[in-house]
């Protein structure tokens, strides 16, 4: 049993989702489905970026992540799929796969041509519905990314322009708060490689981080080492630097938000 | 595998849905479960009908749809079942069913009465849970429609008293917004058989759409035919003319909603 | 095919709920899940103990329940399951079993600390992905709870003190509102057993409840007993005593919620 991940901004209110679920069983109903998120801000690339970048690793070799942002819908943008690290990806070409693909290059990347592989017919409002559903679920039946159209190089595709930490000094990076969570965890650009690879942290060190007027000292390695209500800095769910609060919020206790530059480095 | 569709109005936050699946699992634990919404507005028959008959083509031969927003639970109104174009519906006799049925006519309607097939006790505040549930789950085993309850004609149901497009000119015709998506389209009732068939719109000829202060000339085939932030007139994914903004956001940009009146003819 | 449930307050929005699913599919493929809620107030125990008693009896033997409010993550509390009327359950040791194991005693309950069973590394932010959902995994291929870790004892687990209905007179019963449902259905957590077993309302007698200035007179059975917009008391969907309006929204009419005190007794 195949899995397709679905990866929208959708919402949950409107019958598209559920439409896309049509499609797929229409063509493999031995297929799992697995919602990522359908709550993606409206045509937000970026964030759709990440979630996919966050959730991949986490789901078996074979699985199928079909994933619909697609303000370009009906354009001349193109629409492709890629094989990486044993696992698949159908979306538009429009960057949605960048982060992805930086950590994980594709095996084999084709711009999706083949018509036969569609639903007629196809309109230029909801290719998710007409082209994206309708490959993955043919794809999960074990056809090859050969069917589907011609092989494309990496170098071809749009890359978003996504911003990364840099050096700024021996032990000091300059990063961004890139996410909000569900919890107020304000999730920034810096992984935990960078932390440890570059010596901002090693044993027994102590690292800081300034976000605004926001001025966080230590890290911590679970949220229960400070109080209730404290702020701290801890690596997240995502492999990522985060500020957190225990038992709180802190992107609401401290107004900080996605495109907050932030800057860390050992303790002076 | 047969698949039960789900639309309710229980929200997401609630066990509601969880527990409809419980119940539908422990009669038949081979089905697949879709969600096409819980975010229907409360007791809103009017919105449930068109995303039940939006989602509704969508889906294989075999499927049983479980629509359950019912204000009149436990009153005497009734519970049906019905088989057409090769699948199943089952719920509240509300009219629910009205613009499925209008396009697809049902081959055979049941009124459901066996407690056979009731999950025991029947409260009288949730018969989602405890009546039409259970029979979709035992539906989907593949007993018939006679087996749930007698014969009714179409004729005996109920229906809600939808606003048609109904023609005022040579070519013009007059609608009405039903519906406001998530990215904030704003969905009329004109669907694209009124607008081809009835000659408002043909090759080469241009259409214009009055609905309030707001004014929209010429049907485009995608939103990239305009640029971003502006308002365009388009086929959208329920085969209706909509109102859209290419990357935005046309019902907070307009003001407008469900009830709006809108005219469309051929301009001028 | 087994069923693992999923309640978390994890939301919809980020990639969290999807990534469970990814670490349990990987594990076993041939689950079925359900989500019974992502959508808890984030770190609220008392909600999700509600939410898990009343969804649990709805679900077939066998049924593995993947409870996820954890706002001790990281910390030294410990991580349980339990088998209980031929169910399982999966949880941090806080309280969040609390409701369901009085309605259920286990019968058997074991500390989880095998980490055969864990995904490695295992993080300090989310034991859901790196503990408890592998774990679920695990039970649902058939292994016993012996496997996971040691037996514990009832009275060694932590409960949450939550407010009970206390008798007040003959035939009176002081209770709260515990829950507010999408509906604006005010729950209280005065049981139709205390409510028949007590004698405040047998065969043709009359109840009264008072909650802050509202007050309500006379159980319902239906909704629909009363005009819309009326208030009503009846037994609702979790067999408790509940405050609503018919087509309406008592928390929004009334500005109730939970933590009000009510009083129901006979009608004088």
């Amino acid at each position: 049993m195949p899995i397709i991940t679905l990866l929208t901004d959708f919402g949950l209110r409107d019958e598209y989702v559920g439409v896309l679920k049509g499609v797929i069983y229409s063509i493999n109903p031995t297929v799992s489905i697995v919602d990522i998120s359908h709550c993606v801000a409206s045509q937000d690339i970026i964030q759709a970026a990440y979630i996919l970048n966050s959730a991949f690793s986490y789901f078996p070799e074979g699985t199928i992540h079909l994933a619909v942002v697609d303000p370009g819908v009906g354009s001349n943008r193109a629409i492709i799929a890629a094989r990486q690290a044993g696992q698949f990806v159908v979306a538009p070409d429009n960057g949605l796969g960048t982060l992805l693909w930086e950590n994980h290059p594709p095996d084999q990347m084709v711009r999706i041509e083949n018509p036969l592989f569609f639903r007629q017919p196809v309109s230029r409002t909801f290719h998710g519905r007409d082209i994206m559903a309708p490959v993955a679920a043919h794809l999960s039946t074990g056809l090859s990314l050969n069917q589907f159209g011609p092989n494309i190089q990496p170098e071809q595709i749009v890359r978003l322009p996504l911003n990364r930490p840099t050096r700024i000094g021996k032990n000091a990076w300059k990063g961004q708060i890139v996410y909000t969570d569900k919890f107020g965890n304000l999730v920034t650009n810096i992984d935990s490689q960078v932390l440890w690879q570059e010596a901002v942290e090693d044993a027994g060190s102590c690292i800081e981080l300034k976000a605004g007027d926001v001025h966080v000292r230590g890290l911590v390695e679970s949220y229960s080492q400070v109080e209730p209500g404290q702020v701290l800095l801890i690596v997240g769910s995502r492999n990522c630097l985060e500020i957190a609060v225990n038992q709180g919020n802190a992107a609401k206790l401290l107004g900080l938000g996605p495109g907050t530059i932030c800057q860390v480095s050992r303790c002076p």
